[in-house]
Protein backbone atom coordinates (compact mmCIF):
# COMPACT_ATOMS: atom_id res chain seq x y z
CA UNK A 1 0.00 0.00 0.00
CA UNK A 2 1.34 3.47 -1.16
CA UNK A 3 0.75 6.32 0.96
CA UNK A 4 1.06 10.29 -0.10
CA UNK A 5 2.07 12.85 2.10
CA UNK A 6 -0.61 15.54 1.60
CA UNK A 7 0.97 18.12 4.02
CA UNK A 8 2.35 21.56 2.69
CA UNK A 9 4.32 23.84 4.60
CA UNK A 10 2.17 26.83 4.70
CA UNK A 11 -0.52 24.33 5.93
CA UNK A 12 1.66 23.30 9.10
CA UNK A 13 2.64 27.24 9.46
CA UNK A 14 -1.05 28.12 9.48
CA UNK A 15 -2.50 25.19 11.14
CA UNK A 16 0.28 25.49 14.49
CA UNK A 17 1.15 29.06 14.43
CA UNK A 18 -2.27 31.05 13.52
CA UNK A 19 -5.10 32.45 15.22
CA UNK A 20 -6.37 28.85 15.54
CA UNK A 21 -3.98 26.18 17.15
CA UNK A 22 -4.57 22.68 16.13
CA UNK A 23 -1.10 20.76 17.14
CA UNK A 24 1.90 22.39 19.58
CA UNK A 25 5.55 20.84 19.14
CA UNK A 26 9.22 21.20 20.91
CA UNK A 27 12.12 21.08 18.36
CA UNK A 28 15.67 20.13 19.03
CA UNK A 29 18.20 22.26 17.47
CA UNK A 30 22.13 21.27 17.13
CA UNK A 31 25.03 24.30 16.68
CA UNK A 32 26.86 22.78 13.78
CA UNK A 33 29.11 25.55 11.73
CA UNK A 34 27.80 28.63 13.69
CA UNK A 35 24.11 27.60 12.21
CA UNK A 36 21.37 26.17 14.20
CA UNK A 37 20.47 22.62 12.79
CA UNK A 38 16.86 21.05 13.01
CA UNK A 39 17.54 17.12 14.12
CA UNK A 40 14.71 15.88 16.01
CA UNK A 41 10.71 17.06 17.16
CA UNK A 42 7.73 16.14 18.63
CA UNK A 43 4.57 17.39 18.13
CA UNK A 44 1.35 17.22 20.47
CA UNK A 45 -2.13 18.30 20.98
CA UNK A 46 -4.75 18.06 23.51
CA UNK A 47 -7.71 15.08 23.94
CA UNK A 48 -10.62 14.63 26.25
CA UNK A 49 -11.29 12.00 28.14
CA UNK A 50 -14.99 11.99 30.02
CA UNK A 51 -13.58 9.79 32.75
CA UNK A 52 -9.94 12.07 33.16
CA UNK A 53 -11.01 15.63 31.31
CA UNK A 54 -7.91 16.88 29.51
CA UNK A 55 -5.00 14.68 28.12
CA UNK A 56 -2.17 14.87 25.75
CA UNK A 57 -1.32 13.10 22.60
CA UNK A 58 1.84 12.78 21.04
CA UNK A 59 1.05 12.57 17.88
CA UNK A 60 4.77 12.21 16.58
CA UNK A 61 8.22 11.70 18.11
CA UNK A 62 11.02 12.24 16.12
CA UNK A 63 14.71 12.09 15.77
CA UNK A 64 17.36 11.94 13.05
CA UNK A 65 18.98 8.83 12.78
CA UNK A 66 22.51 10.17 13.43
CA UNK A 67 21.55 11.57 16.73
CA UNK A 68 19.84 8.78 18.28
CA UNK A 69 20.69 6.93 21.04
CA UNK A 70 22.06 10.35 22.99
CA UNK A 71 18.92 11.18 25.29
CA UNK A 72 17.27 13.69 22.57
CA UNK A 73 13.81 11.67 21.78
CA UNK A 74 13.71 11.01 25.81
CA UNK A 75 14.06 15.08 26.23
CA UNK A 76 11.62 15.86 23.77
CA UNK A 77 9.02 13.19 24.77
CA UNK A 78 9.91 14.73 28.73
CA UNK A 79 9.23 18.51 27.49
CA UNK A 80 5.55 17.27 26.44
CA UNK A 81 5.21 15.39 29.86
CA UNK A 82 6.46 18.41 31.83
CA UNK A 83 3.53 19.88 30.08
CA UNK A 84 1.13 17.11 31.21
CA UNK A 85 2.24 17.93 34.23
CA UNK A 86 1.64 21.62 34.66
CA UNK A 87 -1.36 21.39 32.56
CA UNK A 88 -2.60 18.41 34.83
CA UNK A 89 -3.48 16.40 32.08
CA UNK A 90 -3.84 12.83 33.47
CA UNK A 91 -2.94 11.10 30.98
CA UNK A 92 -0.20 10.81 27.67
CA UNK A 93 -1.66 8.68 24.90
CA UNK A 94 0.23 7.99 21.87
CA UNK A 95 -0.46 5.20 19.03
CA UNK A 96 2.72 2.90 17.85
CA UNK A 97 2.59 0.34 14.89
CA UNK A 98 3.31 -3.36 16.38
CA UNK A 99 6.87 -4.24 13.97
CA UNK A 100 8.16 -0.94 15.45
CA UNK A 101 9.48 -3.47 18.56
CA UNK A 102 11.94 -1.04 19.57
CA UNK A 103 10.03 2.05 19.82
CA UNK A 104 7.84 -0.47 21.94
CA UNK A 105 10.22 -1.60 23.99
CA UNK A 106 11.71 2.37 24.74
CA UNK A 107 8.18 3.20 25.78
CA UNK A 108 7.26 0.66 27.86
CA UNK A 109 10.71 1.26 30.19
CA UNK A 110 9.06 4.35 30.49
CA UNK A 111 5.96 2.83 31.70
CA UNK A 112 3.93 3.50 29.35
CA UNK A 113 0.77 0.52 28.73
CA UNK A 114 -0.06 -1.09 25.24
CA UNK A 115 -3.73 -0.66 26.02
CA UNK A 116 -4.32 -2.74 22.72
CA UNK A 117 -2.53 -5.29 24.60
CA UNK A 118 -4.09 -5.02 28.22
CA UNK A 119 -7.75 -3.76 27.36
CA UNK A 120 -8.22 -4.15 23.54
CA UNK A 121 -8.66 -1.09 22.38
CA UNK A 122 -8.32 -0.77 18.72
CA UNK A 123 -8.22 1.97 16.43
CA UNK A 124 -10.35 3.13 13.75
CA UNK A 125 -10.42 5.67 10.84
CA UNK A 126 -13.46 6.52 8.72
CA UNK A 127 -12.10 8.77 5.31
CA UNK A 128 -13.37 10.27 1.53
CA UNK A 129 -16.59 9.73 0.16
CA UNK A 130 -17.12 7.42 3.73
CA UNK A 131 -17.24 10.44 5.71
CA UNK A 132 -19.74 11.95 3.23
CA UNK A 133 -22.24 9.21 3.11
CA UNK A 134 -22.07 9.58 7.26
CA UNK A 135 -22.30 13.37 7.14
CA UNK A 136 -25.64 12.72 4.96
CA UNK A 137 -27.06 11.17 7.64
CA UNK A 138 -26.69 14.27 10.00
CA UNK A 139 -30.32 15.74 8.61
CA UNK A 140 -32.22 12.75 8.00
CA UNK B 1 -9.69 -4.22 37.07
CA UNK B 2 -12.00 -1.29 38.68
CA UNK B 3 -11.67 2.00 36.85
CA UNK B 4 -13.26 5.41 38.93
CA UNK B 5 -14.45 8.41 36.77
CA UNK B 6 -13.01 11.35 37.73
CA UNK B 7 -15.10 13.64 36.10
CA UNK B 8 -17.23 16.79 37.78
CA UNK B 9 -20.09 18.68 36.00
CA UNK B 10 -18.34 21.98 36.38
CA UNK B 11 -15.02 20.66 35.05
CA UNK B 12 -16.85 19.09 32.07
CA UNK B 13 -18.52 22.79 31.56
CA UNK B 14 -15.24 24.42 31.88
CA UNK B 15 -13.44 22.30 29.35
CA UNK B 16 -16.32 22.29 27.08
CA UNK B 17 -18.14 25.68 27.37
CA UNK B 18 -15.11 27.78 28.60
CA UNK B 19 -12.66 30.17 27.09
CA UNK B 20 -10.69 27.10 26.36
CA UNK B 21 -12.84 24.70 24.84
CA UNK B 22 -10.85 21.13 24.79
CA UNK B 23 -13.93 19.61 22.97
CA UNK B 24 -17.43 19.97 21.08
CA UNK B 25 -20.38 17.65 21.19
CA UNK B 26 -24.13 17.41 19.68
CA UNK B 27 -27.01 15.90 22.30
CA UNK B 28 -30.08 14.00 21.07
CA UNK B 29 -32.83 15.10 22.96
CA UNK B 30 -36.67 13.72 23.07
CA UNK B 31 -39.86 15.64 23.70
CA UNK B 32 -41.57 14.07 26.78
CA UNK B 33 -44.37 15.40 28.70
CA UNK B 34 -43.57 19.12 27.37
CA UNK B 35 -40.36 18.47 28.71
CA UNK B 36 -36.94 17.66 26.91
CA UNK B 37 -34.99 14.52 28.05
CA UNK B 38 -31.31 13.91 26.78
CA UNK B 39 -31.06 10.64 25.16
CA UNK B 40 -28.05 10.41 23.87
CA UNK B 41 -24.66 12.61 22.77
CA UNK B 42 -21.27 12.71 20.55
CA UNK B 43 -18.38 14.20 21.76
CA UNK B 44 -15.41 15.10 19.60
CA UNK B 45 -12.14 17.28 19.27
CA UNK B 46 -9.72 18.17 16.55
CA UNK B 47 -6.72 16.45 16.31
CA UNK B 48 -3.48 16.63 13.84
CA UNK B 49 -1.93 14.39 11.78
CA UNK B 50 1.21 15.69 10.03
CA UNK B 51 0.41 13.47 6.82
CA UNK B 52 -3.52 14.99 6.42
CA UNK B 53 -3.56 17.80 8.41
CA UNK B 54 -6.59 18.87 11.11
CA UNK B 55 -9.03 15.38 11.53
CA UNK B 56 -11.67 15.40 14.05
CA UNK B 57 -11.48 12.47 16.92
CA UNK B 58 -14.97 11.11 17.96
CA UNK B 59 -14.56 10.37 21.83
CA UNK B 60 -17.55 9.40 22.77
CA UNK B 61 -21.17 7.78 20.90
CA UNK B 62 -24.20 6.98 22.96
CA UNK B 63 -27.84 6.72 22.69
CA UNK B 64 -29.33 5.28 26.34
CA UNK B 65 -30.55 1.87 25.51
CA UNK B 66 -34.14 2.11 25.45
CA UNK B 67 -33.70 4.76 22.43
CA UNK B 68 -31.25 2.56 20.26
CA UNK B 69 -32.28 0.92 17.30
CA UNK B 70 -33.80 4.35 15.72
CA UNK B 71 -31.05 5.55 13.96
CA UNK B 72 -30.24 8.52 16.41
CA UNK B 73 -26.48 7.04 16.92
CA UNK B 74 -26.08 7.56 12.93
CA UNK B 75 -27.50 11.01 13.52
CA UNK B 76 -25.68 11.91 15.82
CA UNK B 77 -21.54 10.48 14.39
CA UNK B 78 -23.78 11.55 11.44
CA UNK B 79 -23.26 15.47 12.69
CA UNK B 80 -19.71 15.12 13.38
CA UNK B 81 -18.72 13.90 10.27
CA UNK B 82 -20.80 16.84 8.46
CA UNK B 83 -18.64 19.12 10.92
CA UNK B 84 -15.93 17.36 9.40
CA UNK B 85 -16.53 17.64 5.79
CA UNK B 86 -17.08 21.67 6.60
CA UNK B 87 -13.53 22.19 8.25
CA UNK B 88 -12.09 19.67 5.40
CA UNK B 89 -10.84 17.18 7.55
CA UNK B 90 -9.94 14.25 6.10
CA UNK B 91 -9.79 11.27 8.80
CA UNK B 92 -12.13 11.07 11.37
CA UNK B 93 -10.67 8.42 14.05
CA UNK B 94 -12.24 6.50 16.47
CA UNK B 95 -11.61 3.76 19.28
CA UNK B 96 -13.72 0.59 19.76
CA UNK B 97 -13.42 -2.02 22.60
CA UNK B 98 -12.74 -5.32 20.97
CA UNK B 99 -15.68 -7.06 22.01
CA UNK B 100 -17.59 -4.76 21.35
CA UNK B 101 -18.86 -6.71 18.63
CA UNK B 102 -21.76 -5.13 17.54
CA UNK B 103 -20.67 -1.75 17.34
CA UNK B 104 -17.67 -2.98 15.65
CA UNK B 105 -20.26 -4.43 12.94
CA UNK B 106 -21.86 -0.89 12.70
CA UNK B 107 -18.47 1.16 12.21
CA UNK B 108 -17.53 -1.59 9.53
CA UNK B 109 -20.86 -1.31 7.88
CA UNK B 110 -20.49 2.66 7.65
CA UNK B 111 -17.17 1.93 5.86
CA UNK B 112 -14.97 2.34 8.87
CA UNK B 113 -11.34 0.60 9.03
CA UNK B 114 -10.22 -0.61 11.83
CA UNK B 115 -6.00 0.16 11.69
CA UNK B 116 -5.38 -1.86 14.30
CA UNK B 117 -6.54 -5.31 11.86
CA UNK B 118 -5.16 -3.49 8.57
CA UNK B 119 -2.04 -1.78 9.96
CA UNK B 120 -1.26 -2.94 13.07
CA UNK B 121 -1.67 0.46 14.97
CA UNK B 122 -1.50 -0.23 18.95
CA UNK B 123 -2.42 2.58 21.49
CA UNK B 124 -0.51 3.69 24.22
CA UNK B 125 -0.82 5.30 27.73
CA UNK B 126 1.22 7.37 30.07
CA UNK B 127 -0.09 7.90 33.70
CA UNK B 128 0.71 9.00 37.19
CA UNK B 129 4.16 8.93 38.10
CA UNK B 130 5.33 7.40 34.66
CA UNK B 131 4.68 11.27 33.33
CA UNK B 132 6.61 12.59 36.81
CA UNK B 133 9.56 10.49 35.89
CA UNK B 134 9.33 11.09 32.15
CA UNK B 135 8.89 14.81 32.71
CA UNK B 136 12.13 15.39 34.96
CA UNK B 137 14.10 14.13 31.62
CA UNK B 138 12.49 17.26 30.19
CA UNK B 139 15.78 19.30 31.65
CA UNK B 140 18.15 16.96 31.73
Amino acid sequence: MEEQVNMKVETLREDGFGEEKYFQCFVAENQENDSSKLIGYVLYYYIYSTWEGKCIYMEDLYVSPAYRGRGIGSRLMGSVCKVAVEKKCARVHFAVLAWNKSSIDYYKRQGAVNLTETEDWHLFRLVGSAIDKMAAKADV
